[in-house]
């Protein structure tokens, strides 16, 4: 027998208008009347905040240092920063004021040029090494296509911005980050992903290396979910941001960048959602449990009861107790679009039968459950939920990567959605000839292959150099 | 016997020029080279974020919901809601693309349009309400003078913006609010203040009533440090923001706002800071404790006894393990310029005889402490500190406070920088000949006098309406 769902939309169906419905029916945002620009409503904005606090208390154990630098950088900053940035263009808002419209400012895209000026001009000497900065702010870049969280004019991120006396401690706290988004994003947000370097053509411009998170949506398209640059001496030689060695000669830093913004939000949500609604893994849930009176909402005793309970609860998970009169299955279904980890509900019946309706967001069973055995039961559900919500999307991720020997075999395999692994000579003309032929883009590289290498390129048939994945991306 | 300060100015003489030596000095910000805005260094960050967190507790217990709205404003929406708000004409940022230079935007200046775009497009009827929302951001405002956290042209604030059913429950909670923002600054930020209505002429434009709490600097002038407006209908009104009631009829939400920027953080320096730098209530305080190694940086017991009491206290308190090898009388330098409660220092002749140095930011004495008796030496500290800085800032704010009978007493009170209380008619008028004449605004009304009175006006010497405070303002 087959209920009917909450979204009219099918996520296997058409993803795109899934992901709208979802989006807009669980109230996470609001389009703003100025295109790619949106209001986070209080649990869009909650789950942003349980990002930033999974995050920072990773920041704080490795004494990176939290500020806020200014929302604009002066044009012609950005003029001197853009030689050095070439490929890294995007269309940017240009900032006037009322009483003056020759001065021109740039609302910041990224925030390079800021740190870089700061550094200058407060650097001395190798005693204030390493510096570790990282800033939580929003950015701007003007889009053509917008999509809540995925791409959006105004976005929010944070930005670890650090430098070192050598290259080797650059590139290693690169790694390091690299390797605590992975885990982040694998064990916190149950997302499965990929990870690797870019290639020259992919890389962030001023960077050495770029490294890269992958995420891979239900439709087959990558999402660049967190990358982390070691910039080596690229940026500290074209700011000419030196310091006193104890030597006492003068050297240029070493300095690398990283950075998640809120299009992780859009991986999640494609990732674990449903037709039902909004599914979150439990760190990031904005609420875990959704507690509601039902059929009699002037039972004192039941209030006093569901409010006890509220309160007990309140201690170790987020609780939200609803005090709409709406009918049951309007609570069902609004909690399940929203994403509470599990609805309870309870009416003057059960409160004699000292009962509980149970459902979690997973199985959406309906459960009857003896107020005694309640604690046991969310013990149960929230230590296997969040690997629960990594196994199903593991599942579908297996479907979706694939390896290709022959260019017919990868331009069949993008064409279908999948996420293409393959052996690749690694010159740049190839990467843009893939790109127009079938619309996919490297996304990183796995491995390097050494010289004894049997392995050949699948499209120029050279020696490979690299083991790669391409895809489609967001 | 007179100890050299740490400071060069006196905040005495001269206290602007102790203000920017004292900010520059205690490394709280870094002028970026766009005039008015700043960049918040690690210290400056965390005292803001430790505002914060103190705010969000009250917010949390009175279930406002934090949320973000877009930085941008249509310059259409913007034109619309102006005629609303004759009199907040603050000079603006005007923002356009680089590829579309017709269509224009501000950045925010504040967002109660967005807020009423938000609630207009989203209330349908009494269930949703009350709404309480809050937002944490950034605003821009051109300003011809600027000074760091007193006057930016980006400054972050808070702005709560909240809507109800009734003129009551909606002038209640701008109230509430006002109360909280008391406690806030008197208890926690430990600075006395003077609370109460603004005048029609300086209310904010659109409010009915504009609740505010002003604050005393060393220099006799008045800080607006937090305000609270009963907007009544005015903007819901203006806005077309509408719901449907119990009886199934339309009515316009009545709503309040209110805030507290990043000024209170100029205010908690000049309060609080003395010649020797920075001092600032526990509460807010980056650190509570720097622990130093002194004398032999290289003695292994030493450094692992330090990380012990750094690891213990860590528990407790703020604390900061420094490992730079700086001189002694440079730990106590900088420690006291950066506004740490209190330095610790310890060399191995003080670890053989199981002591500390221990020199609190207050006194500025040294003492040599007992290790086992540390832990109640810092209790005593903390415990007793924040009262000591009250009653400091007290003593201050007693000798600014006055009164004045007459006109002639009046202008010769706020020339010699007093916060002159007067019985005034309250008529727009005179407040524009007091402000000519003495270059003093009105601050706040604390009384409003009844019919019955015979107190007469301090300028016009009509029957008096109100009990009201005067002074130049920041």
């Amino acid at each position: 027998m087959a209920f009917k769902k909450n979204l009219a939309s099918s996520k296997d169906d058409n993803i795109s208008d899934w992901y709208t419905e979802v989006i807009s029916k669980g109230n996470l945002i609001h389009y703003s009347n100025i295109k790619g620009f949106m209001s986070f409503l209080p649990n869009g904005w909650k789950i942003w905040q349980l990002i930033k606090k999974e995050l920072t208390k990773e920041f704080d154990q490795r004494d990176i240092l939290e500020l806020c630098l200014p929302s604009l950088i002066s044009q012609n900053d950005f003029l001197l920063e853009k030689k050095h940035l070439e490929g890294f263009a995007p269309e940017l808002f240009i900032v006037t004021k009322t009483s003056n419209e020759t001065e021109k400012y740039i609302l910041r895209p990224t925030s390079e040029i800021a740190f870089c000026n700061l550094w200058r001009e407060t650097l001395r000497n190798y005693r204030q090494l390493p510096i570790k900065h990282n800033q939580w702010t929003s950015v701007f870049r003007v889009e053509k296509n917008t999509r809540p969280f995925l791409r959006n004019s105004e976005f929010f991120w944070h930005e670890i911005h650090s430098c070192f006396e050598t290259e080797e401690q650059s590139n290693d706290f690169a790694v390091d980050i690299w390797k605590l988004y992975q885990r982040f994003i694998k064990d916190i947000l149950c997302i499965p992903l990929v990870a690797g370097e870019k290639t020259e053509a992919e890389k962030f411009a001023g960077a050495k290396t770029t490294y890269t998170v992958e995420t891979i949506m239900p439709d087959g398209q990558a999402l660049q979910s967190a990358t982390s640059h070691n910039l080596s001496q690229n940026f500290s030689k074209a700011f000419d941001i030196r310091y006193q060695t104890k030597n006492n000669d003068y050297q240029n830093v070493f300095s690398m960048s990283a950075g998640v913004s809120t299009r992780i939000i859009g991986a999640i949500i494609m990732t674990h959602g449903d037709d039902d609604g909004l599914v979150f893994p439990t760190k990031v849930a904005p609420y875990h449990i959704s507690l509601n009176c039902i059929f009699d909402d002037t039972n004192q005793e039941l209030n006093a009861k569901l409010k006890e309970l509220a309160n007990k609860y309140s201690q170790k998970y987020r609780v939200h107790l609803n005090v709409n009169k709406d009918s049951t299955g309007e609570i069902i279904k609004n909690s399940q679009l929203r994403g509470d980890c599990c609805v309870l509900l309870m009416g003057p019946n059960d409160l004699k039968k000292n009962e509980i309706v149970f459902i979690d967001r997973i199985t959406k069973q309906k459960q009857f459950i003896n107020l005694d055995h309640l604690d046991q039961k969310l013990e149960e559900l929230f230590s296997t939920f969040d690997q629960k919500l990594y196994q199903k999307a593991k599942a579908v991720f297996e479907t979706k990567v694939d390896f290709a020997q022959t260019f017919e075999e990868f331009e069949q395999k993008i064409a279908s959605g999948k996420f293409v692994r393959v052996f690749y000579c690694n010159e740049d003309l190839y990467e843009k000839q893939i790109k127009e032929k079938t619309g996919a883009s490297s996304r990183c590289i796995i491995k390097y292959l050494d010289e004894q290498t049997q392995e050949r390129c699948f499209i120029s048939n050279k020696k490979a150099k690299v083991e790669i994945y391409f895809a489609r991306s967001y």
